[in-house]
Parts: structure tokens; C-alpha cells; sequence
């Protein structure tokens, strides 16, 4: 039996060799204990709870043909739409089950993409790489390994190219037999501390200036030369009063600057190595898998935000006002509406070679545009309906004050079914579920700023064709329409090297 | 063969009885060669080329077990989630095709919405309608008829039911053993008077005191008693000028008032007879249907005002300006956004019967809302990059003015590629399309108005259910959670009753 | 008395000589009797009309110091912030009387312009100019003339400068003692074949090599070698059917490419020759001028539509509805934000010289940028308001044959109170309001297309003393803090010459 | 001299008596001292120092003719437009100075508004509260005292009115001749820690069953019964520890439930004691004075934004690139929009009595309501420029790790103009501005939530006479038309009573 447990998973974390981890300038004994850190961890256990729950596992498992066992999901290569589809449910439900983000997709999406990219590198006659990576992947999905991914390079001065800079891009350093060195740093690394291996990949695409950026491979967090600095996030000094309420303290999520300092990586380890054409392609993939993923996650923290709205508004008597009604019913279609493009994005997938199927890069984009805004306006319209206390209300400690109790529970009771505690809890945890770095920052700037959505629609949007079919239209050509029904979609026989031109 | 040509469909409708049809208060003879009606003919007619052309018969032919041949698609049933997509692509290929509204997609959701409702009917012991239905079914498909649909009643009093108004809603007057004998009014009746029938449908859930108002059924456009006069369209006085640029007299589409004044039906033609208990249901039906389709329709629109307006920054040379791109990119994603969401309310489809294929409700609803808003915004945006000439060029009447042309070619001439005949006539058609009923209006009001979505919306989204995540989440409850990843979806064992409920 | 009355006006272009005016490619005999220009004349005729009429007088009066004696407004330099909020509430309360735009704030803008100029370059040793000036400007306001203005040139390839170009800017041909010859075309130019003399001004910010085409004058539209062609706009053709309803004949507007053939204009009227360094800023002047005021006439346009929502809403009983309610307030608050942004500008003046009041450039440009985008979304607003019937009603020709009438009043009956002819005029005038070339065409391009505000909302804004601030704050600095309260406005010491470049 | 400085102001707020505030749980000792409410007091003391300042004092000063000495502004009942808009751009200033909300607005809206309600009970005879408040007003002139105001009361039950509910209102419970006694709570009272005195106002229009609960006051906040417990806010904790980066200590501000528990209140001090029909009158007076000022705040936030966005956007060199510039125009729009509407409901004022001069209610709710909107926007745009690292940034504490901060310089830096720490400051500063209890929740809720704006303008404006208008222009009346330019605004010979009916 391929599929751990939550604790095991937990346990497994904690038999980690070393690993110079620190937060608020200080370096974590264990990362399962502190304060700081405990939340994000059961949340990232919660998808491994999710292969073992009831309502949850028919999503959570999937029968992997390289073990020719079920494995969790998360270490699964998608077989077809249905795969993918099953990927952005079950990420929407694994936000209700966090209200946070569980950080372990980017290492999902980087398997993904490698079996792609290993692949089609074997496809032009580099078999080792390929080779490597399924006897990798089968390692990872027999003991059900908890990953990161790690593409985001810290990238200096945004305008000059990789080997125009020093430090900006993590480099390969010495090549031996026996395998590589790497020096440099990833940045805005989610779920690092809670991971035991961590997939790298470039960045961007590269000239063959660069190629010692272009370097792919995967290695245990407890190496040598690793350093991890965990980053703040809103609010997270909270956590450390370690009280149970202001803090919602039970789930949610980190990113970390990871550091390598000349680290070495073993050659089987190793599945892409100053490959500078592939990396562009590397990249393109993995960022469109990464922004469908994104339909599904912020949907789900959008449930928990709509529901934590509606709750707040029964308390106090408001819920059927037609002005709730009609703000709850535009944070349905915010949230449908990036639920869906992400649904349509898999189920209208491309098999881009044998047994592997791509996302609808399309839609995926699309989705993950959607993403970029919508919840800033999810989070207006539950500030809205929640009321000024969602800026103002007593502290937990103010409440666990027994001559300030009765003060609070007098004056800030609504409809008598609901105690005032419950008001507070619900009012903290859509503060801390709407107002996050995981609903809001990660959502403009995760799977790539907003910007780089728009350079992909921009560049896979057929405008000459569009503009045929103007012309056409307006009498002034005899257009030969193309037999497809999107102005950007390829004919069957076109090849996924045009779609990257 | 009963695929009909497009000359064949023509020479049809030449050929029915007489009906009729009244346009700008004059009756019309032949409504293919009358200067107002003949683009909306046209524009029909595309419908049946589509299907004989090599670069959309692939999408414009389906396979149909009643009838054992091949059909037009506009007249199939839908069998699998994939030919809810086909339907989608096929009307965003059209929209290419004709640059306006192709008016068979009501007659179509029609045949559809009544093939599950009399099915539904007879899982209940009334076979009668379902048996009638399929016999009419295989007469559509092997005849390949031109199909209207027509639900919308006039209304009268919003505020008040049907059987507290006058003249709001179409009735059954009498019944007899051979037929029934309505009267009434619909309004807003698209491609009215280039169908040879029409299926009429209740608009509405009824009670049992509107039980005369229930009434569905099938009925040939040439039948005595019948009406329709056929309503004004932004722009449409340039039709009668019959000029060959500015109208853009190819193709466009029209809607009518429908009048029935004590027309008889044939029983087998009767299709729900005072069965107000399925009204509501009916409805439900045919308007996710509908609105999925705009998912489609109005994305092609959208592409052909894309090209429009890229053709006219070309023309004077600001293609690549950034703000060019980079409001060319936002109407790609508005565009892309309403289709993928109309894809996704087809892929992830739902079964309601043996062999009933019933879009996804929330991603129907929530593709029409978008119609209901990007449309105004594509303009706007299409607007600006045309430039003022699109409110101020001279007509086609100044251009073929021998002393006024050598005038406007020297002045408006931009790049030297580009004739400044092509300026006018890109413009024209820029005109007629964004500032057009089929594109602003109709997206608006079409298959429900957005006020209509949202009743949906708001209705099919399980607040409880999220209010239960949010309470789990801020520790106040042991959420059974249920297996299901959307709040609004069902499981398994639940039923279209319920999602009506 | 120098207060034309409406009567006075029309005879006044009755009794010009011949000028060269065409539409739909004939040569127009009678512009007062044209049924496709009489309604723009009606419209023109408004502004002398309200000088006289009871509610308007106060606005539409103002007193001259150059002739001391009250001026219709529409020729008066304004003199303090006041009159220039006059103006803005002038415009709307016009709006209110036609429905449509008046077409004579261009004129009245170009007066203002030129007087502010002609006085800088006389503070300069230039004195000519502005004495000119000055006695043309007596000229105008003794005699009320209706004047327009023409500053777009027509700009042929927008990349390359007027010098590059053939044909695309307006140019002095020859200079004598006695006046200078021009040749080109303007284009767009508002309500041209309405008035009695158009000043001309250059379009853009000019280079020495570009000298030719800075050049400022007026001259009388009946002068030897000028041709108008008359624009197309939206719906135009209904006029040509002579009508009473759905054309809405009484009142609307129009723009015309305007032709220089070899025109004389004597030196009297020339105000500004060559003098390339005061092209931009003469632009700069005028386009905040005249943004300012699509405050006053877009948000009066929007009280129509508001209204004539209102009452459609009203004629079928569903104005109390929530939703309804909900999109009535919007567009109150999208026609106030445009409306208040306008009087900002106006009575937060800037006193440029002795007797110069120009309107604050921020919010000027903060005014007509909003204008670029609201009347869509108020359109989009009424559609959804007014129903369906937008884009179907019958025709006056349908409700006139007395066969058809009595289904239409059968039919459409709402509300008891609303005879159906006062539903169908409604529906009439919002169509012929709201998706008309004055409310959005003009909106967007009209002074300016909406880049060309942001560029001046991006240069005038001091980012680098907003960095000041925030480094100040991130305490990275001990800024000194500026007397201004705004980032971007300047000290009292600062000048125009600042505030230009 | 009557104008304090800041520290004068601090060492006030120490020699108070004692007062019960709580902050998480604890009753805090010196407020000044305390690093949770010590910023606060920063902030507060602000508006004294600005009095004092080269850049300011012009703002922050105004001569009062009731003590016949200048003022502080914060104190100064206003007597011309002039001085409404200087309030305006005072707040604008200010923001810059503190980059957070400085507390001092309600109360001296307060003060103004008690003036207005005063003035007009003295009118109908009741002259004593008229007299009381110009003698407190004094008081508080000459001592430049530190006001509070409390209007919005804990509400309980949105549904019920105040007599139908228990503990809901602040509540007069006994009067003498001496005074008055009251109890109840006060929520949501913006920087109350930092006050000398509040002014207690009702919260709503109440009816005769509720006039114990209309009742308006001063109160100095050492009064025995009362206690403050200070709320949360996002990000609080950060100021626990103490740091000098992170938590941006210098600057913040607070809101306080303040509970009055029989709490007597003389005489001289009572301005409304259950005058049940002013209640209203005097919210609706109060509520546009403080929409009002929102307009020049929060765009003074806005700016603080921008410019480290700007700054942030510099220190990786792509401030140039053109989606930057689009972005940072972007904000530049709604922030001038925001202030521009405020500007005009100062300069566009009404007269509501002698000496007594109100904003413009229109362009003060439309000011409010935008104020609900853009900040969401502002921020997202910011998040998109500053990048991911506003999310995973290291802590300060981090940096000061002497073993971390070669690794942190050595990877974070961009152009090498900035050091490393600037940047990390320069994200905290955005941070702890943009996703802000004053800058988000406050924007939507202070001065009333979105919807009490939206039944403002619903309500002010005239539908009859917009739809008077539009039956004009279809020719459906012969409407008279008013002396009004806007639907809304009354004529010159209508009262207040008027507005507010």
C-alpha cells in the first residue's frame, strides 16, 4: 500500500536529516512544532488525509501504471481530460478542507511537465533523461513522497538576461560523472519547509548564453548546502501568540527563499542539463498545468468565503436583503466563472504525444487571468456584507477576559441563535481567509504575474486569421475558412513546436 | 441525403403558402428577394451550407439513431457531452461565417428541450406526447425544416400571473378530438420569417390556474391565422437603400411578433397539453441549452470584431502600439472567457435520461450572464481602437460620387497597402456588427434576461453547504463533508427534481 | 441686443451664400430642410433658443466686458471658476432639450483657446495676434454667430510626423500681405454644416520642420474652395423615411469631413501662423477646455436615458423591483462620478493669465477619461432595463397600418395608464439616444481618444514626489514635504510652461 | 495661542485620569508607551504637528470668530466652500505625513454637524443646545482639544428597531437637572485611545418609540463607567514585536467598542436629548460631511501606493515598460477620481444656514461611494507591480541575522542603486498601507457601508423629473422645464427640509 497517511507523512517530516530552516531569524528545530510553521503543515497533510477520507478519496487516488498501483494523487501523470478535470475538483476541495493552499501542486505540475519534457527529449534521441525520471517517479509514487517545486529564480535586474546578471539565476557550477553542482536561490518557494524533496527547473526560456541556467533535477531538502528563509506573510505574527481563534491556527501556507550553496545533485537525479532549447518549452508547460490548477484552489477558498459571508450576514439578521442576495449571488459567478474556464481548460485538453495530455493552454491562461482579479473582488464584497467588524473586533484574549466577557457577549449578540464566540471565530477566519497572501498575492503573482497570461493570449490568439474573417465578411476576399472553430486552435496535424513559435 | 443545400432551404421557403409577414407596415411577397428580410435569409442559409462545405461539415453533420442517416446538426439530439461541444464550436464557426445570428438555434434547444420533457412525461405514464415528438422528430431530420422557436410570451403586467392578465400569454382555447385551437401573441420571435415552422413553448412555470397556458407544440408558419410582423433593428433603414457597403446586405438577422388568431394545431403535433406541473421544468431545460449556445454564437461574433478592428490599427499603422495590444489582448480573453465557460457547461454535461444530454446548469447560467456584460465592453473596446471614423465616414453614396471619391481617397488614405475603399468598407462592417441588435441587444435579452441567470445562480449554489465548510473551518462544527466538489453539484443518487427544487 | 433668437439663427444659414455641403453623395440645397440635417440644425438651434427660455436664460447669458453687453454664452470668454462651471451646467441642461449633442462647444472652446494664446504670445512682443483676435472675437459676440471648430487633421499614417506625410495635416500653401492660402482636410468636425464660420486650429504638438501646418484661423464656410461631405452615422438612413417616431426627426447631430481647396483667409483672421512652438500648447488648452465639458452634456445625455428607463420600466410595472432599483442607482452614480469630476474642473480653476481661466488639467482629463467608458456601461444599463423590445418593436409604419394596429395595441399593452404608441415612442428614443455616435462613438474619441488623456494623466502626475513621500514614510528619507496637497499640482510660484512640459 | 503642538498633544493624552482601555485582553497603562496603540498616538498627533509645519500650516489653520484666534483646522467650523475643500486637501496632506487614517475626522465632523443641528432647533425655539454646544466649541478651540466621535452604535438585531431590542442602542437611562445618565456601547470608534473627549451622536432616524435613544453628547473619556476595548486589526501583531521594519511601527491607527455603563453626562455637555425627529437630520448631516472627506484621505493613501509602487517597480528597472505605465495610470485615475468628486461636494457647496455651510449631498455620496470601490482596485494593481515579493519577503529579523543577511543581499538585490534593505522596507511600507484596516475594511464601511450611499443617490434623485425630460424629447409632453440644471438639485427657494424628505 502505496498511500500514507497524514501522520505518516507527518512522521516522515520529522525523521528528516537536518535542514537549516528559519523563521523571524531563527533557525526551526521542527518545523511540525513551531508555531509559525505547524499550521502549514497540516494543511499540506491534508492531502494526504484526502486519499483516506470518504468523501474525498474517490478524487484523491488514482491507478498508476508505472507501480501498477493507486497512488495519491498528487503523484499521479495525468491520462487523460478526465485526469485533469479530477486535478482541479479535487484541488476546490481540498480548500474547503484547509481554507488555505495545501503547496503541494507545484511539485504535482513539475512531475507532469518532466514526463513531457523528459519525453520528448527522448523523442529527439536523449534517452537518459527519461529514463531517470520514471525510475524518479516511481520512487516518488511508491513512498507517496511529499514534494515542492521550485521554478520562481530570484531574477535581479528584470531587463538584462540571465548571463547578463550575477546571483539572479540559480547555475550549474561543476559537471562530474558522478553528477552536477548548483549554486544560487529560488524565490517565493511554497510549502518548502513542509516538503522532504524539492523539483527544480529553470525559469524562462534561454539563449545558449544561458545554459548553464537550464538545468532540471530534483533533490531531498536535507542535502548539504541547502538553506531555507521562510518569508512573512500578512498576519502571521498571530500565530505566534499561539492563541486558537485570532489566528486560525490550524492550516495554512508558507513560501521560502531556498539557497543552494554549491550542492551537489547526483546524475540520476539530473533530467535536464544545459538543454537551453527545451527550457522555453519546459516553462510553457508547466506554467499552463500550474494556472489551470489555479480554477480549482481559488474557487474552493472562495466557497469558504462565501459561506463565511453568508453565515456572518444570518447572524445579524441581513441574509435575505436583496442587496446580500445580489452581492452573494456576483461571489457565485466570480467564483463559477474561474471554477469553470478551468474545468473547460482540462476536459478540452491536448494530447500533446502517447499518454500525455496537456491542458487546453487557452483556457488555462484565461483561468488563471480570471484568478489574478476576481478575488480582490471576492474579498471587497465579503468586507462588504461581513460589516465594519471585520476591522474592529476584540481580540480572543479580550474575550477570554472574564470581566470583559460579559461586556462583549452583551453587546455584540445578533440574532440569539448564534453565540457572540461564534461571530468572532467566523469574523477571524474570513479575515484570515480573505485577507491572505494565499487568496490574494498568490493569486495575481502564482503560475506567473498577470502579465505573462497576457503574453501567451496575445501570442496564441490567431489575429491574421481573425482578421481574414473580417475581411471576408467584408467582401474583400474569397477567404478559404480553416477547418477550426477557434481562431487559435491548431488543425490535428499541427505540432505543439508551433503552438510554442 | 437529407442534407439539405443551402439553395434547396431557399427554394423552400419560396415555395411555402402564403403567410403573413409584415415589415415597415407593408406586406412582403417574397421575404428571400425583400431588401429587409433577404440578409436574414442569407444568414439562415448558412446553416445548411455549413454542411456541405469542407471546412465545417465535420462540426455541421451528426449521426441520428431515429432516422438512421446523417443530419443536419441543427436538428440532431444531442447523444454525449462532446456533441454539446460540437454545438458550441459549430455556432462560433457560423458566427464567422455570417458576422450576425443565424437564427436556427431556438428551433434547435426547442427539439431538444421537448425530447427530454416528453420523455420525462412518459417515465411518468404519459407516452403520448413522447411518441408524437419522436414521429415530428424524424420528420424534421429527414426533411431538414427551417425551425423557429418561439417561448417568449408579450407579458403584459410583469407583476401579475398569466391568468390575471388579458392577452399576456399564448392560450388554449379550445380542444378537440383532432387538435387544439390557440391564440396569443410571442414576441421577439428570431429568424421568424425565414423558418417554415415553428415549435411554441410556455415562457414560464405555471400554477394550476394557468393550466391553458401550458401548452406546447409544433406548427408550419403557412398555417391560416398566423401573423408576424417583423420588428425594427438599430441601423436597419440602410437595408432599403441597397447599397452594397454600408447596410453590409449579406447578412444579418430579424425577430417578429408572432400573432395567432384561433389557430388550429393538429394533435399529433401537440406536445404538452395543460400540463402546468412541467412548465417550470421546460423552461429550466431549454434556457440552459439556450445560454449555453452564446457561449458560442457570441464568441464568434467577437472574433470577427477582433479582426475588424486589427485590420483598421493596420491600416493606419498602429498595430503594435502597447495600448493597441494590449486592448486587443482583453477582448481575446472577454472572448475566450465566454467560450470556454460555454465549453465547459458541455463537457462536464449531465445525463438526465437514457440517452439525454442536458448541459452543466451553473456554467450554462454562468455563460450567459458574461454575454450579458463583455459584449458592451468588446464594443467599447473596438470602439476605441477604430478611431472616429467609425461615427463619422462618408458613405458609400459620397464614394461613388465621381467628384467627391478622388476627395476621400486622398484624405482618408492611411498605410498605402490598403485601398481606402477597404477603410470604408472594414468600418461598415465594424459598425454593423459591434453596434448591432445581435451583438449588444440580444446578448442582453437573449435566452433570458440577466436577471434571469442570476434567479439560477443564486437558486442552484448551496449556500448551506458553504456556510457548513466555513463552519468547519472556524472550528465551530465536525462538517460531515459530502462527496461532492462543487457546493452546488449533486451526487450521484440525486435527481433533475431536486435541481429544480 | 446681441441675443439671437433660434428663428434669427436658421434664417442667418438660410441666407449664407452657397457652400458646397453633401450627404449620402448629393449636393444639399436647403441644410435647414434636409431631412438629414435639420435635426442636427434644431439641435444647433438650442443654444440660441435657451438664451431666451425661462428654466435656461441664467445659464445661457453672460455678460462681455470686450462689447459690454450680454452675450449668448456660447461666444463668451470665461471669467472666473464660476463661468466655467456655468458652462458644465449649461451643457446639461442642453442635453435635457435636444437629447443629442449641440454641436457648438467646439467653437465656443476654440475662442477660449485662442484667447488664452493669442494673449501668451502677445505677453512674448507677438501683439498682432491677439488684437485680431480680440476684434474678430467682438465680431462674433455682437453678432451671435454659430461657429465651429476644427482641430483634427485627417493623419493618414499615425506613425510618421505631419512633415512625412502627404496630404494628412492642413497647410499653408502660400502667404501675401493680404492673407494666406491653406490647403487639406479636418475631419470629424462636429455640427460643420450648421454653422456660419469654423475656426481652425493645428491638432498636434508641431517641430520646425512642421511649421507649415501651425496655423490658427477662421474663416466663413461660404468662402470659395471649401467642400463638406457629411459622416455616416448609426441609424442615420430612418431619417430619409420622414417619420415621426422612429428616426426621432426633431433633433440630433452630425460631423463632416471639412475640404480646403486653395482658401484665401485674409490676415485679419489668421491668428497664429507658423508659430510651431505654441501648437502643443495651444492642443494642451483646448483639450482640457473641451474634456471638461463632456462632463456637462455626456451626464445630461444620461439623464434621457435614465428617464426613459424609468418609464419603461414604469409602463410595465416593475420599477420597484430590487434589481431595477439596483441599475437605476448605478447609472445615477456612473452620470454623477462623470457630471462632479466636471465641476471639479471648473471651479477648481487655474488662473493662467490676467483674465484667463482655464479648467484644472487633472480632472478635466479625470472627466473625459471616465466619459470614455460610463455611457457603455449606462447603455448596457438601460438595454437590460428596458427589455427585449429595444430590439424588436414594431415599426411607426406597422403601428400606422390600421390592419396591425390593433394587434400592436393588443399586444404590447403594459401598465393600463401607457397608451402602447407612448411605449413604443419611448423605446424609440432610448434607442436613438443611448446606441447613438453621440453618447458612445463621441464619448470615446470626441477631445481626444481616451490614450490621449491617460498620456497627460501620466505626465502631469509627480510620481517622484509620491516616491518622496513613501520613501519618507518607509523611512528611507527625511523628505522635505511641498506646499502642494496634490502630487501633481503645482506651487503658486510654478508656471504654465511647467506645467507643459 | 491656541494652536498645540504635538507633544503638547502626547503629554495631554498622559495626564488624562485614568481610563479603562484594553488591548488583547490587558488594560494597557500608558497609551503612549504601548506598542500596540503607540503608533496610533503618532498618527493622532500628526494633525497638531501639521499646524506647526512649513508645508502644511496653511492647511491646518483657520481663524475662528467664536474665540477670535486661528485655530486648528481639526477644530474650525467651516464657513465657505473654500474652507470645505481645504478640509479635502488637508486630508489628502495628511495621509502623506502618516500614510495611515490619523482619527481626528469624526470628530470634527461632529463638531460641525452639532453646529448645524443646533443652529436649527434654535430656529423653531429651542435655543439651549444652540448655546451650549458655541460654549463647548469654545472650549474645545482654545484648548485645541482631541476629540472622538461615536456614532454607530453595536446594532444586534439589523431587522428590529432600537425599541425592540435589548442592549442594541446607547440609551439615556435617567435625566436630573444636573445631567443625564446613559448606557449602552459604542462600536467601531476610530482612534478613541487617542482622544481627550467624544462626542456621542445616534446612529439613525428614530421614531417616537425610540427617543431615549436620541441623545447627543460630550463626554472627556477619563469619565468613571466608561472602558474602551481596543480592536484588531490585520497585521496587529507585528507590532508586538517590537521591530523597527515589519510592523511599520510609526504610524497606525485604531478602533475601539467603548462602553458606557451608567455613565453621567452634565448638562452643559447634552446637545440632543430625545429630539427624536432631528435624529435623522442630524445622521444625514453628519454622513455627508464625512463621505466628503473620504475623498481626500484615502486618495492621500492612494498617492503613498503609487509612489512605492513606483519606487518598488524602479528598484528591479521596469518601471518603463508599458504595462507599468498603464498600471501606475491606472491608479493615478481612480485616486484623482476619488478626490476630484470630494473636491467638487466642497466647491459646489450648499448653504444650509447662516454661517453654516454643508458639502454637496450628491457628489458627497457619490465621493463615499467610489471611496468603497477603488481602494480593492489600487491595491490589486499595486500587488501585480510590487511582485511576488510582497507576499514571501524575508522578516527583518532575518535581515538582522547576521548569518542570513550576506545570503538576503546577495540574492535580492535588483539595480544596484537600491540597497537590499530599502527594498525589504519599501515592501512592508506597501504591505502594511495597501492591505489595511484604513485603507480597505474602513474605505467600505466608515461614513456608512456601500448601500447607505447607494439609497442616498436613489433617493436625491429626481426619476420624475428625468422621466419628465425624456416624455419631452419622445413628444409626449410638453414639459415645463425647471430652473435646476440637475435632476436632483433643488431650486433656490427649497429648504433642507426638502432634501430631506
Amino acid at each position: 500500500m502505496v498511500l500514507r497517511t497524514g501522520e505518516q507523512y507527518i512522521n516522515a517530516i520529522k525523521s528528516r536529516n537536518k535542514v537549516e530552516i528559519y523563521v523571524l531569524g531563527k533557525e526551526v528545530k521542527d518545523v511540525t512544532e513551531h508555531p509559525f510553521l505547524k499550521p502549514s503543515i497540516l494543511s499540506f497533510k491534508a492531502t494526504y488525509d484526502a486519499a483516506h477520507e470518504e468523501d474525498s478519496k474517490f478524487l484523491a487516488r488514482a491507478w498508476s501504471p508505472f507501480i501498477n498501483e493507486e497512488v495519491n494523487r498528487f503523484t499521479h501523470i495525468h491520462r487523460s481530460p478526465e485526469d485533469l478535470a479530477a486535478k482541479v475538483k479535487l484541488l476546490r476541495k481540498l480548500s474547503h478542507k484547509t481554507g488555505a493552499c495545501f503547496q503541494r501542486c507545484v511539485g504535482w505540475d513539475a512531475l507532469n511537465t518532466l514526463y513531457i519534457v523528459t519525453k520528448l527529449m527522448a523523442e529527439k534521441g536523449k534517452k537518459d533523461y527519461y529514463e531517470r525520471f520514471v525510475e524518479y517517479l516511481k520512487y516518488v509514487q511508491k513512498n507517496d513522497i511529499a514534494l515542492a517545486g521550485a521554478m520562481t529564480d530570484v531574477k535581479g535586474v528584470r531587463t538584462l538576461k540571465p548571463h547578463e546578471q550575477k546571483n539572479a539565476y540559480l547555475k550549474v557550477i561543476e559537471v562530474t560523472k558522478e553528477g552536477i553542482y548548483v549554486s544560487g536561490a529560488k524565490a517565493n518557494i511554497t510549502g518548502i519547509a513542509a516538503a522532504e524533496e524539492v523539483i527544480v527547473m529553470p525559469t524562462r526560456a534561454m539563449s545558449d548564453k544561458d545554459q548553464d541556467f537550464a538545468v532540471a533535477f530534483s533533490i531531498p531538502l536535507d542535502t548539504e548546502g541547502i538553506k531555507v528563509i521562510v518569508g512573512r506573510q500578512l498576519n502571521d505574527a498571530r500565530r505566534m501568540e499561539e492563541g486558537e481563534i485570532d489566528a486560525l491556527p490550524y492550516r495554512t501556507n508558507h513560501e521560502g527563499l531556498v539557497i543552494f550553496d554549491n550542492v551537489f545533485v547526483p546524475m540520476e537525479r539530473v533530467f535536464m542539463l544545459r538543454d537551453w532549447q527545451m527550457s522555453g518549452i519546459l516553462v510553457e508547460i508547466f506554467s499552463a498545468y500550474h494556472r489551470q490548477g489555479y480554477g480549482g484552489c481559488k474557487s474552493g477558498l472562495a466557497d469558504v468565503i462565501i459561506g463565511a459571508s453568508y453565515n456572518l450576514a444570518k447572524q445579524i439578521g441581513v441574509e435575505k436583503a436583496s442587496h446580500i442576495q445580489n452581492k452573494l449571488t456576483e461571489m457565485v459567478l466570480l467564483t463559477e466563472n474561474m471554477y469553470s474556464t478551468g474545468i473547460a481548460a482540462s476536459l478540452d485538453a491536448i494530447k500533446l504525444c502517447e499518454d500525455c495530455w496537456w491542458v487546453n493552454p487557452m483556457f488555462a491562461n484565461v483561468t488563471k487571468q480570471l484568478v489574478t482579479r476576481f478575488p480582490y473582488e471576492i474579498t471587497k464584497l465579503s468586507t462588504d456584507i461581513a460589516g465594519g467588524i471585520l476591522g474592529t473586533a476584540p481580540s480572543e484574549w479580550d474575550l477570554k477576559n472574564s470581566k470583559l466577557r460579559p461586556y462583549i457577549e452583551k453587546y455584540l449578540q445578533g440574532i440569539s441563535d448564534y453565540p457572540v464566540e461564534d461571530r468572532l471565530r467566523m469574523v477571524r477566519l474570513l479575515e484570515n481567509v480573505s485577507l491572505s497572501v494565499a487568496f490574494l498575492i498568490e493569486s495575481v503573482h502564482g503560475a506567473g504575474s498577470p502579465e505573462a497570461q497576457r503574453i501567451v493570449l496575445n501570442r496564441i490568439y490567431d489575429y491574421d486569421y481573425a482578421e481574414k474573417i473580417a475581411r471576408y465578411l467584408a467582401n474583400l476576399e474569397k477567404t478559404e475558412f480553416k477547418d477550426k472553430t477557434e481562431p487559435w486552435r491548431q488543425t490535428d496535424t499541427e505540432k505543439i513546436s508551433q503552438q510554442k513559435s
